[in-house]
């Protein structure tokens, strides 16, 4: 089976000039999301952690699924005002301005070990904030791992400190 | 284990007089998630699903957990513009003004059995608007679940169509 088979290319989105990687179809067969599952724990250094973060919210689905394997705990990273109780916060740049995303406090204990996840790696803004979150907190980053990346906006680069892996890339 | 020992109550969030439930520290406890996962699957009328859709963007928690479980596909239903592919769209109400809820048109066949999810039943105005996405796709719902149920909300009531099941009810 091949993943990218499951990738849908949608033009001009979000915008103009910009060929959105659509993953839904991925989502939508049981298939072909255990074996994503699947290569994403085999791909792992250790399957000894303790948390697996997911970044708002395409994140989300398959940090969950990846936590329920390791028989670890989920973290949600969310836009600012989302997480109700005392948060770290941390501002990222974007294309144009900037934007901050947000973990509980109390979500990591000092030397938790923890996989990062996101669907997407572009430009490694989002998953570079998030890992300052985790070490604000704490958290011995593991691993950063992403079901796509699209190594023409290299964001390996701004993760150069970390292990990091994706399932279907775009070169 | 009791499921809400796990749900934290947040006072004035996100406004003046409004007692905020947090699901987080439940994500946190691999024990209680499994747990939560265990009680949904077992209150189902029937395991013979095709689809479970989750509600951006707290309902993907369990919801991919509950199409992995029941080898099921997995559909996130958004808010507007983030869905890439053509859409079904339902405006819903909202205590001051409404919003908007989308699904991608292909996501279900005509006939399929859905499972809808989300974590939190209050009013039942976000459940109602995915309900009549999913029939406008074709799709048949099973039942509609829920981690906390705001019984003093009386969001059965716009549910009254639907097998309706929740795990920690607030009266």
């Amino acid at each position: 089976m091949q993943l990218e088979k499951y990738v849908r290319n949608i033009t001009d989105f979000p915008k103009k000039g910009v060929s959105y990687k659509d993953i839904t179809p991925l989502l939508l067969d049981p298939q072909a999301m255990n074996q994503a599952v699947e290569l994403f724990l085999k791909n792992l250094p250790h399957r000894n952690l303790d948390k697996v973060v997911g970044i708002e919210s395409r994140g989300f689905f398959f940090a969950t699924l990846l936590a329920d394997k390791l028989k670890a705990g989920f973290i949600p990273v969310r836009k600012p005002g989302k997480l109700p109780h005392r948060t770290h916060s941390e501002n990222y740049d974007l294309e144009y301005g900037s934007d901050t995303l947000e973990i509980h406090e109390d979500a990591i204990k000092k030397g938790e070990k923890i996989l990062l996840h996101d669907d997407v790696l572009a430009t490694g803004g989002t998953a570079a904030a998030t890992c300052k979150l985790i070490e604000r907190c704490g958290g011995e980053i593991v691993q950063c791992n992403f079901l796509v990346e699209l190594e023409f906006l290299n964001g390996r680069a701004r993760l150069e400190k970390y292990n990091v892996s994706s399932l279907i890339q775009y070169s």
